[in-house]
């Protein structure tokens, strides 16, 4: 007790949200670069194409026809929208970041360096000869509002029907969503996860880094799963699970603990067995 | 049965392959963009490269010296060719994907957006002094006729000698293909596999998202290894592998069931210690 | 011994380093392509950026206001440099690599194609209603001399404070290291490694390939981490760990061959319980 007595009187702040004031407290002291309105005049725009006003288009970005952007959009440099896509008002895209054709984002999406969204899904036909015939991935991704996706991460496009990333969700660099996925709102996709096609995650949900999850796979809402841990069939939701394949985490736990036992294990059941054996004789 | 006997007379399609009847039927209902002939103004293409007729060459592409590009070539946009580099007849190249120097390309190979085919190596010979001197990558990266590599991949050229992916193969996004690596015809090597060094990958195989596999190991022909596994040493062909390190599918199932009761087990055994006490004090 | 006394008369090659020897001998037959000093007219460098004597800036490259680059640098193409970067002397970026604003390079630093340094870490604060608030990632990114990342892989920046990389340290295709992370000297990380964020890589450390390590990490110097392993908390160094979540090496190899012992195992735990039953009732 006495140790906060000797306190020099000290300016606090409470708050109920540390980690969140701590965001707070960094925008008051650093500005990130601002990109003020205008078209480089290096930005390649198609006729057809729509931007709203307030856009800053960089140096060598390249918008291709029938494209509509929102207000307010930031194309920093070598961005590349291919021809339908439609995005929303505040959309932020840096370096080198990709948007294939027919594509649809929501407002204040947030792309950064690398990102393809709407590549190819992995789909081919295995034909008689043992080629593989490849199927056209016809449904585009869908990133609704306050999606963020980072760095060199692919959100693949459909086969058919689409990928949808719900509202809010966040995906960390170098992930990859497989054609014909659902990632529910405010959910995160650590770095490296990998979802096959046809994975659907529900909302809420936390995948630590380079977890992976098999095809047509449902996982519920607030699940929470270890980093490198590996999704073999459909999880309940509220849950958090471990391992690979994966098991309720208490559970892995105990696993992880009886596996390094396990050398000794096998020595004692080898004694027993001997002492059984002088029992029998006896 | 019933059910059968009172659905109404209906055209049915029957055929022996589904999935690939199917892929059929995309291509009458979408058309994903072509791209007309022609080269964009934006477009550099240097004085001694070679690109044959119908290419297709869209904004900011950028082919260096001595390169040479065959028949009817898509490049989108912001796709780097770097010198020497030799690619077949019906090449089509997503944006921002990248061929290294001295690189070979069959007919009809894709690369997805952000695809780097021959970038150098991870090579590098210890010194007294404990730093690490650069080897230089001498082997190009050879891609032969259908390749497809999706998004953001890497198949890095050889430190001598080359890095090949036969026929066929089919790689999806944000995989690693090591230096002097070889991967077999008509193989499939799903999202975020990684091959270290000099693997050699066989024909009609198929590796399942996040597999690795160690450097110098030999995989034989009609392989299936399960999402996650390892390989840490050379595989027999026709078989399937699963876990880390891999073993048999058949044990690997039976090991991950019998891990789920290895605390119940330790508990069995403390119990039969017990009795068997017990008995001896008897 | 006949063998050796039958041979031709031969000039050796001797050497305490035969990798290292081999590496030099590369370099006398091969001759990477060598980029002449010069701007190209469509490179786009800004009024406030300072490049030293002796560049090459290649087509469509972008140095931004108040860059700093030394003496010697070689930019391939479409290279990005954000906003009062700061690298050394002999800097060598591929095709389509970026350095993200206020980050920090030293001399002879190597970027392969893809490669994004300074991308925003994955930082967000969780709100009432459930909602990420992005937390603004303040701090840079800094690669010492001689550091290079390959293809596609991603350093991220910090929150506060800075992400590191020191001296000599090697990252090979697709790694992510997480914002606020530090890897120290000479240390390799293989391909697909992930770090997540503030993990302390000690020098003179080898991560294999795809090796994941949680956050708020620290591992000893000269840890050596075998491929896929999995790191949940702090590790000595001088170590070989092995597993996810790791262990000793050698416990690691145990527990990996009794695991497979396990099924047999629980049949014989059986059969004991059946005996001692047995002897029970005798």
């Amino acid at each position: 007790m006495a140790r906060y007595l000797d306190l020099p009187p000290l300016a606090a702040l409470r708050t109920p949200n540390p980690y969140l004031a701590f965001a707070h407290a960094i925008e008051l002291f650093y500005q990130p670069p601002r990109y003020a309105p205008g078209i480089h005049p290096t930005a390649i725009i198609a006729k057809s194409a729509k931007i709203g006003e307030g856009a800053h288009v960089g140096p060598y970005c390249y918008v291709d026809e029938d494209v509509e952007i929102g207000r307010n959009a930031v194309l920093h440099s070598f961005v590349t929208i291919y021809r339908g896509a439609k995005i929303g008002n505040d959309f932020f895209s840096h370096a080198h970041a990709i948007v294939r054709e027919f594509c649809r984002l929501g407002n204040r999406v947030i792309l950064q360096n690398g990102v393809v969204i709407g590549g190819d899904g992995f789909g081919f036909a295995k034909q008689r000869d043992g080629t593989w015939h490849k199927m056209l991935q016809a449904g585009p991704a869908v990133l609704e509002d306050d999606v963020e996706v980072q760095a060199n991460s692919c959100v693949d496009r459909a086969t058919i029907g689409e990928t949808r990333i719900a509202r809010g969700a966040k995906i960390d660099d170098l992930v990859l969503v497989g054609h014909g996925s659902r990632v529910g709102a405010n959910t995160l996709l650590c770095g490296q996860v990998g979802l096959a096609g046809s994975t659907k995650v529900g909302s809420d949900c936390i995948l630590a880094g380079q977890v992976g999850s098999g095809g047509h796979i449902s996982i519920g809402d607030r699940t929470l799963i270890t980093a490198q841990s590996g999704i073999p069939h459909d999880l309940a939701g509220n849950t958090h699970y471990s391992g690979s394949p994966c098991v309720d985490h208490r559970q892995w736990l105990k696993n992880a603990a009886a596996l390094n036992r396990m050398p000794d294990l096998q020595k004692r059941v080898r004694e027993l067995e001997a002492e059984v054996e002088k029992l029998k004789s006896r």
